[in-house]
Formats: structure tokens, C-alpha cells, sequence
């Protein structure tokens, strides 16, 4: 068997059969990748990178196979935009794979031994989670990058990327499990379901006994499916309602710098800001000024009645936000903007509509910025910084594969230690239980 | 309503209308437990515990009922046993509560926090994990330990224990909700179910929206429904099946003082040796005497076809293991014995066979000892040790409130602080996003 060939194909398997087979490939793969020295898996994503910027040619064919296909199921130029391997996309991915080959090696670090009075000492491990399954859409470059951060901290994945990037996906899969080939770690470490079958997904999703966790990767939808459907753990945020809390102490103009970025840097990302929170007392000094410059950027405002009020006396316009304002992650530019009493009204309204993921506090008051740190339950909260700090790269993590608002294992931007647990390790010199 | 009365009977609302309404007050509560001050915790653990000491009698009234009860019903004398509250189960609680109390507070702790090139300071911040549900056998004794770890944890907890402790639970549950009033803690951040009806454990595992996490404590049969049933996430472990193996170059004397050790210190708990794995080399030095002791306690034995014929040159019995018995958690006092050629061979043994629990190694060679703790994929991995060092008291964490194999979160004894997590905090000056 070449050990770089592509997935074989099973189609004539059953779903359940097929997704077994895959299984335990990937769980041998995962033991010889547990031991895999820093260097051996920094050689198969240099190798890749290498091999990718030689099959330039290879990659476009297999990418306009899948492009004019879905240009001719119709397919919003959007979506077909996201499909195409340009050689923008081609070269992030590998400077990617060069950027994730240059972060540190989580795996095997020992932390906190400590001697126990029996004379054992007792430490903790990082070690690989095994087997990991993500499930994304339709950017092929996801399979370079998701791969490369499972390659690195020493797992095995399964991936299973959109329909319509299918050719896209196995071309690029056939070049990493080449790289991985040529640095003698096992191909299988990366494995590319080639099937489009949708019965394979749920398979994979009940596959308990092969898969250690499963990592969906797009809109809502595939998300709320995956966790319906998965018995195996999930890593995942579903929503990003994330708020900006403009406290009575704020300074003027950082507020309303930061509360201007957060929402309008870019209005698609789940750290965009969708509500604004404001101090009463601060409201009338800072609401003007800062909705004129939405007003001038086309976001549409939405406010309670306070804000509605106050903002007609200068001549803006917001309509009246109802209860699902509260609770909508727009992805667009609207905002909403509730005038609150005081930083509790804001940490209640934070607990009651928002979604974990990531909250930022605008204050100079010590206390009333320690408080919002520590009581916002959100998996990023902030102080004086705006929202779309929430980010593996922004974090120093290097890169994400995700962003968790899980309240077990990795919260916020989830990275290298992500992929990974920690064992205990106990170094002992004979010693016995008595 | 009396803070400290008991969890309120709700027996005429369905099992899920009843969940929700303990979730809900279970939610608010953590709220309240996550912002708590240490001292105030504490107090909550201490002042229990001076209740239980004030409350011996009407502990002992309401213990006497289950008890009573149990014997009516015919249960056996060993399970009886485990339900009695006498006077050294009393005080251990009391000694337990105040053991809590001395523990380090987790919770608050920022860590890893570091410049990042955009200016924002990004560290992490342990935080509860929220509500905690546990579901438990029938020693109340546990009602107090689980109640005492989700205290100083920060978490609010619903606790179900076995129905045939149920006076003695809701005895002890109201002292716990006495002692949480008294340090200015919400009541309701402990509360005991107070129904009988096995269908509310059906909906409590499937309340997703009110518990973060149930912790699962009793045999193989409970940890199994649980699991099953469970749309929350588990922390849990199923099976102990730990290997101790006896490289070429260990020292023989050490050797026999572990195996011995490790299997028969005690019979019944998780971490006790089921399988010895010896390497062909040293076998006839070392299994010979280590298996008269073995004789001497009772110990029945079942070896592979070398290891029955080893034994039987010495006039030593063992029968012959089936398949079944490498995949088997004793228990008892039974244990099965294989002869593996090398490192290799155990490692795959306790690949093919282990439950993830506990492993150890006894060599003198360093390059064996490190392979295997980085290349057994268990939650406790040793050098040289007992595997019943496999133990929170014994890892230095206080107390435990389980064992883990999970491979998210937390890993081998759960303490304090595997109830907590890690939230991302950011400390800013004004920085935004370009």
C-alpha cells in the first residue's frame, strides 16, 4: 500500500461500516503521531507547504472542477467565492502551514510536579487528544489549516469538508498525507472522507469509540446539527451576541473608539459587537457623537426607548429594539443599544441574552472593571479593548481551529493546547501504599 | 421563604417541569457562588460542619429510617453497612468539610498572562464551571464530600443520591442549606433532590440548559446509564483496569513490593492492579516469589500459557486466562498474569486492553520509563509506584470528586480544580482592531 494514496474509497460500505474503518486507521495513526518527535511533524508541514506550492497547476484543476459545478447548481457568487483555491488562498495556506510548524510543541510539556508526602512526585502530562473530526463547509483552505493544527499537536483527524469543495478537498489531501508520508509519520493521521454521502456525517458524529472530539466549523446550522446529532464531544460556539458595556467612568473617547471598531472593523465576524451597553449618566456624552459615526458607516441602530429618546433629540434616527433584539447575532451592520442603570443592569443583561462568547467593559473604575472580569461568564472578557480581540492569532496562540463557549475543556480562541489534555505523571521510587 | 429550608417538595410537577425549576434556582445560585468570597465559602464549609457535630441525634433519627428500611427490604449487610451514618462516618464528614475549608480557592486565579504585539495583556482566569449535578449510591457520606468540593469550587449543585439514603440525604442536605445561610450564601447552591421517582434523573441528564456537568459516582451499571442517557456532558470513568509491567531491568526486590501492593493493599477500588505484564527476561526471577505471596493472600491466579508453565515448574497453580480475563476489572481477589517479550508488547496490551485508568512501569532503564509514561495513553501514568497512589489525597489535590478517563477536561483525579475552567481575560488600554 502507498502510504501517501488518498483515502481509499468505500462507497459500497455502509455509513456506519465505512466511518469504522475509517475510525480505527485514524486511532493506529494517532498512537504513532502521540510519539511523533516536534521535528518529524514540523517536516511534514514544511513538506506540504512545499508540495502545495509545487501543484499549484493540480490544485486549480481540482478546484475548477468543484467551482464551475457549483456555478452551475446556481450557487450565490458568495458561497462560489469561498470556494475558489486563488493564489491568495493557495499562498495563506503556505505561509500557514509555516506559521503552525514555527509555534511550540504543546506535546509532553510537564507542569506543576510536585513531591507528595508518600515521596511519589506527581505531575501533569500534555498529551494529544487522539482522534479529532471537523466538520466544515465549503472553504477548502480549512482542510490545510485544520489539518496542520492537528498534525502539529499530535492527533489524528478525520475531516469532512463541504460537498461542493469535494475535489478541491481530496487534491489537498492527497498532498498532506504525502508531506506526512515523506516525514515517516503514517498518512492516516490525516484522513478526508470521499464520499458526499450525508448518512456518513451522522456515523461519524455517534463513532464514540473512535473519534475523542468533534470540531464543527461554519454557520449555525451545521453547528446545531453537529450538537444534536453528536454523542462524541463537541467543541463549539453556536452564537457571538457579544456586548460592549460603556460604564459612567469610561473615558469619552476610547469608548467610543473601541465601541465604533468592534462593531463596524468587520460586521461578519462572531466577535462583532451586535449590543452596545451605556451607562445612564455617561449615555448623553457618548451615544451622540459615537451614533453619528454609525449613522455615517450605514449601520442601522436599534435602541430602547431611552436611547430612541435621546438620540431624537440630536436629530438620529434609531427604531425601537424589541426583545429578539436582544438575543440577535445580526452579522451585519444593525446594533442595538440598550442605556442601562449601572454596571449590575449590565452584567444581568450580559447573563441573560447574551451567548458566552466574548464581552468588553469600557471603564476607568478599578473596581467596576475587576467585577466585570470576574463575573461576565463569557469565554473572552475584556477590559477597555474591543471585541475583535478575540481571535487565536490576536490571543498568541498562533491559530485556531475554533472558538469554544463550552463551559468544560477549552474556552474562547481554541488553539495547539486545545487539541491537547494533560495526564498524570507520577515519578516514584519504589513507593508503596500503606 | 426560609433560606435554609429544605429543597421544596415539587412531587406533583412532572420530572422535567421539576428539573427546570431546580435548574433554574440552581443557576441563579451559581451566580451568586461564582462572585463568593473565599472566606465566606469557608464559613459555609465550617459552619456545616459544626452542625453535623450539633446534630448527631436527629442525624442518627433520620439515618435510623433508611437503615430500618434496608433491612425491611432484605438489601444485603454490606450494603446496610454503607448506609450507616455512625459516629466515625459523622466525624469524617466534619473532618472532610474542614480539610475543604483548608484548600487553596481556585477560583479567580489569572494565569499565562502576557503582552500581545497589539498592545492587550491576554492571560486566563479560573472560573466555576456552574452547575454541577452528581449522581450518586447510597452512602450519604457523599451528600457532604460533593456538597463541600462544588461549594469551595464556586459551583451550585444538585445532588441525587440513592434512594434508599433519601431520609439521611435530605437530613444532611438541610444542614449543608443551614450552613450556606449563615455565611450569606444562596441556600439554593446546594440542593438534594427530594424525590424518589428515577424518571427525574432521566430528565436531569438531559437538561442541558441548566447543568454543566454531572459527575456520575457509584459502580459500572451507574456510570453507564448515566452516560448513556446523558446530554450533558460526563465526567466519569467506567472500568479500572490498571497494568503494572515489570521491565527487563527492574529491580526485582521493588518490583515484588509493588505488584504485591498494587493488587492487594485492597481489592475493591478503581486503581488496584487487575493485569501483571513481566517481560520474558526477568520472569523467572521475579514471578516465582511475587506469586507464592500472591498464594499466601488468596490470591487467585490466571496466567497465558508461559506464565501457567513458569508457575508450575514451582509448584505454584495458576489456570489458564481466557481473552475475557485481560479485559477484566476484578475486583476481587483474582488476577490475571502475561509474560510480553518487551516494552513494545506491554504498551500494545495495555493499548488493546486498559480502560485509560492507571499504568505503571517498574525499570531502572530511563529510556523504557519515559516511553512508557509518554506513550501510555492513561489518566495516571507511574515510574516505580503503586497504581493505588491513583487517588486525589494521594496527588496532593485535598479531596476528589471522581476519576476521570474522559479525554476533554480534566484527566484522572477530579478535585477543586477540575470543577473549575479557564476563561480568557483581557486587560486593555483603548487598543482596537486594525
Amino acid at each position: 500500500m502507498n502510504a501517501a494514496a488518498p483515502t481509499s474509497v468505500l462507497q459500497s460500505a455502509s455509513p456506519v461500516a465505512y466511518i469504522e474503518q475509517l475510525g480505527q486507521r485514524a486511532k493506529l495513526a494517532a498512537r504513532g503521531m502521540a510519539k511523533a518527535s516536534t521535528a518529524a511533524k514540523n517536516q511534514a508541514l514544511l513538506h506540504t507547504a512545499q508540495l502545495i506550492e509545487q501543484s499549484v497547476d493540480e490544485l486549480s484543476q481540482a478546484n475548477i472542477k468543484d467551482v464551475e459545478a457549483a456555478r452551475a447548481k446556481g450557487l450565490e457568487p458568495a458561497f462560489v467565492d469561498r470556494l475558489i483555491l486563488s493564489d491568495k488562498v493557495m499562498a495563506s495556506m503556505v505561509e500557514g502551514l509555516r506559521q503552525v510548524a514555527g509555534l511550540n510543541d504543546p506535546v509532553g510539556e510537564i507542569s506543576e510536579l510536585r513531591k507528595q508526602p508518600s515521596g511519589i512526585e506527581v505531575g501533569k502530562m500534555r498529551v494529544p487528544l487522539g482522534v479529532v473530526a471537523i466538520v466544515y463547509e465549503s472553504r477548502p483552505n480549512v482542510t490545510i489549516d485544520a489539518a496542520a493544527l492537528c498534525i502539529k499537536s499530535g492527533n489524528a483527524t478525520i475531516l469532512r469538508g463541504g460537498s461542493e469543495a469535494f475535489h478541491s478537498n481530496q487534491a489537498l489531501a492527497n498532498l498532506i498525507r504525502a508531506g506526512l508520508a515523506a516525514a515517516g509519520l503514517p498518512a492516516d493521521s490525516v484522513q478526508v472522507i470521499d464520499t458526499t454521502d450525508r448518512a456518513v456525517v451522522g456515523a461519524l458524529l455517534q463513532a464514540e469509540s473512535y473519534i475523542d472530539v468533534v470540531v464543527p466549523r461554519g454557520g449555525k446550522s451545521l453547528v446545531e446539527r453537529v450538537s444534536r446529532e453528536a454523542r462524541v464531544p463537541v467543541i463549539k460556539h453556536l452564537d457571538g451576541i457579544c456586548h460592549v458595556y460603556i460604564d459612567d467612568t469610561a473615558d469619552q473617547a476610547m469608548a467610543i473608539r473601541i465601541a465604533d471598531n468592534a462593531k463596524t472593523q468587520r460586521y461578519s465576524p462572531c466577535n462583532t459587537m451586535e449590543t452596545l451597553l451605556v451607562a445612564r449618566s455617561i449615555a448623553p456624552q457618548v451615544l451622540p457623537p459615537l451614533c453619528k459615526i454609525y449613522i455615517e458607516k450605514g449601520v442601522e441602530l436599534r435602541g430602547d426607548e431611552a436611547t430612541v429618546n435621546l438620540l431624537g433629540l440630536h436629530g438620529i434616527a434609531a427604531i425601537a429594539a424589541t426583545e429578539d433584539d436582544w438575543r440577535t447575532e445580526y452579522l451585519a451592520p444593525i446594533l442595538a443599544i440598550r442605556i442601562v442603570e449601572n454596571l449590575d443592569e449590565a452584567i444581568d443583561h450580559i447573563t441573560t441574552y447574551g451567548s458566552a462568547h466574548t464581552d468588553s467593559i469600557i471603564t476607568q473604575h478599578h473596581g467596576n472593571a475587576m467585577r466585570f472580569l470576574r463575573e461576565v461568564d463569557s469565554a473572552s472578557v475584556m477590559i477597555n479593548a474591543s471585541t475583535r480581540f478575540a481571535d487565536g492569532f490576536e490571543f498568541g496562540l498562533g491559530a485556531e481551529i475554533g472558538i469554544s463557549t463550552n463551559k468544560l475543556h477549552a474556552r474562547g480562541p481554541v488553539g495547539l493546547e486545545g487539541l491537547t489534555s494533560q495526564k498524570y505523571v507520577v515519578f516514584g521510587h519504589g513507593e508503596i501504599r500503606s
